[in-house]
């Protein structure tokens, strides 16, 4: 059982302390939740090499897996060999082929390795190291009680490729673990959650859960042992039936991906021309790879003169009504449509705070349009509660809901529950 | 002393299982620092409220403090009630002003309260209901053992302030913690750890400690005790005289924010075209709020279309040497601030991956071009490695670490040590 379990480790002060945010903790448990291995915790450490210790000799007790990021690094708060050292009992000692790797990858830089970088060639006695192709700090491969441990740079261009070679082909686990989710947008989390409440109680055959991100609600399945592939797909199939529309994909697949597919499905290509997002949106569509073929590029208008001059917003739609106006999201898309010759043009414009708001337009007044080669245009008024970067994520999601409602021809009566009042 | 330390829990299967980042355990510490509050652990648990009692029972032997977010939504998988009152010893009993709350809440929105919310007024017999202002979901404060604890909702919109409102006021400590960060850009990380070493020995004064993240290394340092913010300012002005001009700002100042602030000072502006880029450099330009006083906006010139059209980048360019060239950043750059009227523009053109790369051109070949009014235009080649999302982000820093040699008037010979080779 234990060996079908993980647990993952972040290390690293500027973690603890909050002055960086972690992101290796999801992609490694993502990948071994992919491999049928169940990640059931996540353990954040300062760069202190007795509590990393501790914390490995804890979780070797739970999980049969354990793979730690961070502290592999050339400076003098880089613990992690230490601290495996330490819980495994054992001594460093220098490992002369990491020591050579680490100076050949100096010299093909035509640089001297620094003293400093000596220290990464150093392993605990009956460890492994891993080359690292990327960078200059190897990885470490253990065992500290009944746990493998893998040992892992913190930066994710050297960890993610190491990890792809390393761990993956040494687990290998005997239970099935399958896994789904089904992406909505359009209902608010209590909606869906209610539509779908008897998959959801506990103790069943799989696990059914909600989560939801600035509109974009989830539900993930999960069953484990024989037949969970099929019990899970009966679940999707369940699920899409009663959730219909809203329903964007089945998968890790993301809004704009979505949207970038019911494009090229229809051989018609995209433009933005965004003002508070500041270029969110055409940054979140080009996320995916291949989004040229339904992209074509688009405009900030951040400045008033840039959205006269660029896409026509005529000076008095600005004079009288303002930039964070269903005028100016008008002649924004249209003028972005009739510019760039593609077939759908989607604006965005309002105030994302924390300053520039009044009365009769909060701070989170966004409005949206949406247009089409046919001069057709279509603006919605939204008020997003949150922060700056909460109000424009939200308005650059509501701006491809409304390109994904469009391009399907439907008509919904809101987007987002806790917007109805105001859409 | 166990006052003063903290734990923060993450709860939910979406986490642990890498469907979804943690953002919140980042925010929470850095608060709780700043409040002197040293965070000592994180820790990420699934939806089993056996599991998560445990880990605060664990983590009430440990810390004074723990703050838990997530698990307090209204659907079946929330189970951060349960667990809470399992880890007192205590029942659950519903509270009915809470109850009127959520009922508000709903009534405010011209709707009913879906009957699944009704669990979110339930609470450990001696736990406190704290109000939630923004959602349905209310938070909790309660004592486990010797640790006071404070479960907040998931979704950042609702914790952060609940956060704001409750948790500062309640906790005080005699001790003092101060902490800086000396961000540089244009050194790697072990330049930066050699030129320092000596400050960052273990057991002196002050911890010191670095980081880098594509580009930036930042200089960490934390002292305790009495005393220990002129320790931390002595360090500063250290530090500040050792690295010279790679110091761009001190404090949690991000590149774009010290890049708009030498614009403000010289009364200048600036006009971005981005093409691999998609957007991401505006993004993060305005991400600053206040922004629009130096940053006008520009275009995304995704399509070749887009880039002859908008910006007039010459056929020829694209025909001869490509969208990925010195000639054609340069169009792009030069093509930008005339039709701006900014004082700088920042172009970007290259292979972001992970397909259209090639022997001469493989993917993470970037140009970006600096055009400044007078008709001065600087481009360099960069290779960057990673995945899509790394190339991009590198590029993005890179234009503004170009921009910000270019207003102080520095020429550097490397901006990235592993670059060197390339630029």
């Amino acid at each position: 059982m234990r060996q079908r379990r993980a647990a993952v480790m972040a290390i690293g002060d500027e973690l603890v302390l909050g002055q960086r945010l972690d992101t290796n903790s999801q992609w490694i448990s993502a990948r071994l939740v992919e491999r049928g291995v169940l990640v059931v915790e996540h353990v954040t450490i300062e760069d202190d090499a007795d509590e990393i210790a501790r914390a490995l000799r804890r979780l070797s007790e739970r999980v049969g897996v354990i793979v730690s990021t961070g502290g592999l690094g050339p400076t003098r708060d880089d613990l992690t060999r230490q601290a495996l050292a330490h819980a495994m009992g054992e001594e460093l000692v220098e490992d002369e082929q990491a020591l050579g790797q680490i100076r050949a990858f100096f010299e093909s830089r035509a640089m001297a390795m620094p003293e400093a970088n000596r220290v990464q060639a150093y392993r605990p006695v009956s460890a492994r190291v891993i080359p690292n192709e990327v960078g200059t700090a190897p990885g470490l491969a253990a065992q500290v009680g009944g746990a493998r441990v893998w040992c892992l740079p913190g930066p994710p261009s050297e960890m993610r490729p190491m990890f792809d070679r390393e761990v993956p082909g040494s687990i290998s686990t005997d239970t099935e673990i399958a896994t789904a989710q089904v992406q909505t947008i359009g209902w608010g989390e209590s909606r869906v959650g209610e539509a779908i409440e008897d998959l959801m109680a506990r103790g069943g055959e799989a696990v059914v859960g909600t989560t939801a991100s600035r509109g974009i609600v989830a539900v993930r399945i999960r069953a484990i042992g024989e037949g969970c592939r099929d019990r899970v797909q009966e679940l999707v199939r369940e699920i899409r039936n009663r959730l219909g529309p809203i329903v964007f994909a089945v998968g890790d697949v993301s809004l704009q991906q979505a949207c970038l597919d019911l494009l090229r499905q229809r051989r018609q290509r995209l433009c933005t021309v965004e003002s508070c997002t500041g270029g969110m949106l055409g940054e979140m569509i080009t996320q995916v790879p291949g989004s040229s073929a339904a992209y074509l590029g688009g405009w900030v208008t951040y400045a008033n003169e840039m959205k006269m001059r660029e896409v026509g917003v005529p000076e008095g739609v600005l004079a009288d009504e303002g930039a964070v106006s269903s005028a100016c999201a008008r002649a924004m898309a249209l003028g972005a449509v009739r510019r760039s010759g593609a077939d759908w043009a989607l604006s965005i414009t309002g105030i994302a705070g924390p300053g520039g708001g009044s009365e009769a337009k909060p701070v989170g007044t966004v409005w949206i349009g949406r247009a089409s080669h046919d001069g057709a245009c279509q603006t919605r008024r939204f008020r997003f509660r949150g922060g700056r970067e909460d109000i424009r994520a939200w308005s650059a999601i509501s701006a491809l809901a409304m390109l994904r409602l469009g391009l399907l021809g439907e008509e919904m009566d809101l987007l987002f529950e806790e917007e109805r009042r105001d859409s």
